[in-house]
């Protein structure tokens, strides 16, 4: 970076400058017009959209780095909710990107790939430092990780690489972050409100209310009656489970569960009483981490598609059945998991306990309850 | 339909009447209007959505079955293969509105959901007749179909109307159509050129060739040598297997290929040659029909997700874990993957046989190879 | 709609009857399968196409409707403010596919729609009644609209219509809701802070600073410092004469301007401030109105673009040169400019001046702040 | 670029050499992270946003550069028509992405803006370089280049790129090269089938049919049957004058038209007869200028909208009022709008004179033609 005292305040600036263009637009250098007689006009598509690719990394990078740093604090600041949703809002603006840009790639026919392909080996997509950063700082964990011709994914880089990211998982990541924000939830007991006591309550009054409807309905026959009482049944079940704190910590155990029960009712709390002015931000926080992971997902999914196009059954530049990898990735690395799951725990609003005009005080904005004094 | 002789020529048309408005305006009957004391809001847009994909799997009938008309013949008119790809263009550019639209979906939450889904109860989106009659006209196979519930996928339609899906994939699909017009290609043998004997004779030279290179090259370490000479043994051995018939026919067999061996050689050469004017229009279509799978891939995928959003581990109304089943379905009902795999066996255009000049001829256009005369 | 007591709870539903796709899936009637020997293939797109429209502009009346109703008193429910902004962005991702669907449209060749245009006269898009709903729910004043063919725009619709359409624009509309509710705010002047003062101080001072730093640069040449001192210049008087109540009647006046003073201080006091969490949803809620407006005009240029690509410069259907009309109300028809131009009032958050702790409390949230207490 | 003999073939890749990350992952030189205490977040967004634009730019002028080389010739080889087809079906994938991440820019916001924006002058996004390098090879004419601030575009620019700018549109143009590829069409005269005296004959013929069913129509009443014979009127002054060639040269010099008599009807028959296997291609090469030039307008027209946003009224940082120019760019500097108005002379399909069939076969493919004797 060019030093303090060297640059001018009120020097004008120039675009090409300012930009760094010299750079960028110097870095293609095509393997193809260095190794045959003319360049692969194809290559040239092949590393521009990889460039575009990193300087997005670079830019999500930065978003979360500085969503991290806001959250990495026993005291969010209420402002910086806000905050952290307009940059996280963005995240996910780029991965929409990020996702559209595969059809560009796609306009590469697999026989145009060919005319240069031979020269990138091993050279790999895999070998995206940047990428692994992403994914560890949202917290994918390591132990959960695939690995790729039984390799694990940091063995392609460098040590100082992989150092920086073990490091990473080390520290807090925003799925940990965001846990433990739940976890400080204040609005669990208020005063005598005791959510989950609530809640519970009203899930065993839905079911009963449910239950007595469905037998008394004349409009069903009798497999109809026995399916539906049957679904309700399995519901019932579940709800015990779930709200159950022993079976919670087997779920996690087993692996099939991440966050800790006190950040999981919490959540349900947000998402249940989501209308109340103090719960939108943090509802719209949770959505955005929900959509980041689809995103992400999503991502991993067209990608499977592409090098499926791209290559068949062949295996990539990096010695791997790429396709078959990636698509396993789109399954199995999903980070906010969790967050999805609160969906099964949701009841009806007409179902849900009426919130104490003290509670309802308390999740308004203080100046509009003043006004309205 | 109007009567013909009711219908004025010349006669004013309206706006309104024309689009059938008052059938299309007046067909948003809310469940919760009927049966709460007030409507859920967001029930509107439940039903809106749904009636947006029939309207658009309606159009992409129209143009399916318009496709399948034209290459339903033994002598598709070449005139025939531009209105082809013309029109599943626009099935690839109206599939691309289904996936975007599942965004508008995905702005109800869970909880705005539940404000009416009990009310919804079994129907489900399973019973879209026409999403069936698209994957038939296409080709998905019956047997290769997933069972949901442990029922066909036919089981929740009315007799008539499981005649009219059985009836279609008895018939020839596109799928099948494809199929045939490969392989009445009539390139694969030219006067003397005969391209599976060329073709094969290229693999082996290339293969030759590039081993010597790798033995003789002072950049390679003995692990690298190793790793990339057996990656090239690999290639070999799927070579010869790919291009031997009775190992096709087996592959067949066992359902991992579905197409016959003389359209995949023809299909082979199309991919090889795309760039011969006569071989361009084929070669488009064969890259359609690529397209079209993998943007009904993608939406059953985007579908997975949405519902895994909505209702996370609940089972949907219909009584199913709507999630898996549709995320298997993205995994399991490609209808052109042999399509796909083609790439696999690609070889750069440096290693391809030149094509003799009478050969080129017959490829080009005869209008202005005359002109060049 | 099916009266209440015939509907009964519990009783099966089935998708089909549920989303009335019987009269959906019916109301295709190709004119020119009534007038011609063989259906034009393509009216069958054109109709669909227009439907969906259709089908989404209720969807959207929906939603105006909705947030119209809970911004139509004077006293505004906190929680409403959350509701209006989740409609309205919905509101948004459905215009995105309204600009995505003209891609679809253009499939469509200009030769292929002649094969039926002249069935249509003189039905036209301009007889939409529900766009124009949906322009005047969100404010676009009668007085300020082209007028097409020398006719206005109403001229179309039977006179029933003609009168539903006046009355939305005599009743509350979006924008004048929108107004009033920026009017009502009660933040302008808190104790002894009063908002316009310390604005006018800081601008004052900004511009001084500023002018100070150019005149003592070493870094700028003559006609560099200039420049720069012209463009303070420009800034100085531009504030000066926004920030005098008497200049902006006047400009309301000449029709250049439409919101009120006091509304117009209330959207820059939220657009400055917007990082309190009290102010994060109202700002978020101007943002939604200028994202509509800008989402509508992006929809009227595409729509532009799309006819005069398949008319050139011939006249539309409806006997009128529809590009021109289209593209003229793409650049004067928008209808929350006056957000948009807040952005000119805005001065760096270095130069804001410090809230006092006092109106930082008010601007917090109370639960919070008692938290910290 | 790396010199051929230092490069070893085999030699291994990495990926993050191959796409020179180092330089592109270095180039983002934050000017508040040196003038001010601290770096300014959202600067990062703006620089990247910046520099993949101009990775696009540089992909798109690849692309257009080598179409160009392929149609610089007075015989372009058939099989380069599909070639460029490719390419710039391409550069419209790239266009899309382009207006696409307009909406990334809109989620900076006018107030974070202005934490930097006073860094930046007189830097702005007139000074790139390639996307006028662009807009000249695709042909947009200097003398129809509005000027800004009173200055010519190529004002900010040095004199060496001053000159490689005007050297581009003194050379041959796409627009240049498209029209004298039409010139040469060898279709206008086959034998004794001269088309444009059929093709008037058949507009002739046609006024001629629907004049007569207008009159003895029963179902127009007076106004009705006037106003549809006003609007064939018309329609025959117009497509009198547009055959007329002096008519269209007087077009040309009041710069109302610019491509050549002979293109424009070269144009017309190969949008009128685009269903013969010969012209399909052709007709899609024209379609694709189209593409690209309505994407470029749309791009221009999204990239105002989202200055305005962010400035209001204010001048740009390079002391322009570049919304309005900007708008005014979207309307004035189409490139292609002589091939939209195509459009207008199409007469409908069943009014088009049959093919002699000697013209037939010398349209459709050598190869099927010869097959089916």
């Amino acid at each position: 970076m060019v030093m303090k005292e060297t640059v001018k305040k009120y020097s004008t600036v120039h675009y090409r400058n300012y930009l760094g263009l010299d750079k960028i637009l110097n870095a293609q250098e095509l393997r193809s017009a260095q190794l045959d007689d003319k360049p692969a006009h194809e290559e040239m598509l092949f590393i521009i959209v990889h460039q575009v690719y990193e300087l997005w990394f670079k830019q999500i990078i930065h978003e979360l780095e500085s969503v991290l740093e806001l959250f990495d604090t026993d005291n969010v600041d209420e402002k910086n909710i806000g905050t952290s949703i307009h940059r996280l809002e963005r995240v996910i603006e780029i991965q929409k990107l990020l996702v559209a840009q595969i059809r560009v790639i796609e306009t590469m026919t697999p026989l145009d790939f060919l005319d240069f392909r031979n020269h990138l080996f091993p050279a790999s997509g895999f070998q995206s430092l940047q990428f692994r950063i992403v994914e560890n700082i949202l917290g994918l964990p390591e132990d959960s990780r695939l690995t790729y011709n039984g390799c694990p994914y940091f063995s392609v880089f460098s040590e100082p690489n992989q150092e920086k990211l073990k490091d990473i998982t080390t520290k807090s990541t925003l799925f940990d972050a965001m846990e433990h924000w739940l976890e400080r939830t204040p609005f669990l007991q208020i005063g005598d409100f005791n959510f989950l006591e609530q809640y519970k309550a009203a899930v065993a009054k839905m079911i009963e209310k449910e239950e007595k409807a469905i037998k008394s309905s004349p409009y069903l026959n009798m497999h109809e009656m026995e399916m539906r009482l049957q679904m309700l049944g399995n519901t019932d079940t579940y709800f015990q489970s779930v709200l159950d704190e022993s079976k919670h910590m087997e779920l996690i155990e087993k692996g099939e569960m991440r966050m800790s029960y006190k950040a999981t009712i919490a959540a349900l709390l947000i998402n249940l009483y989501r209308d109340e002015p103090l719960l939108h931000l943090p509802f719209k926080l949770l959505t955005c981490f929900i959509e980041i992971d689809d995103a992400l997902t999503t991502w991993r999914y067209r990608h499977s598609q592409m090098v499926q196009r791209m290559l068949g059954n062949k295996i990539g530049t990096g010695g791997s059945s790429g396709f078959t990898y990636l698509r396993e990735t789109a399954i199995k690395h999903p980070i906010f998991k969790d967050l999805h799951n609160i969906s099964t725990l949701l009841i009806p609003r007409s179902d849900l306990p009426e919130l104490p005009a003290e509670i309802k005080k308390a999740l308004g904005f203080y100046y509009s309850s003043q006004q309205s004094n």
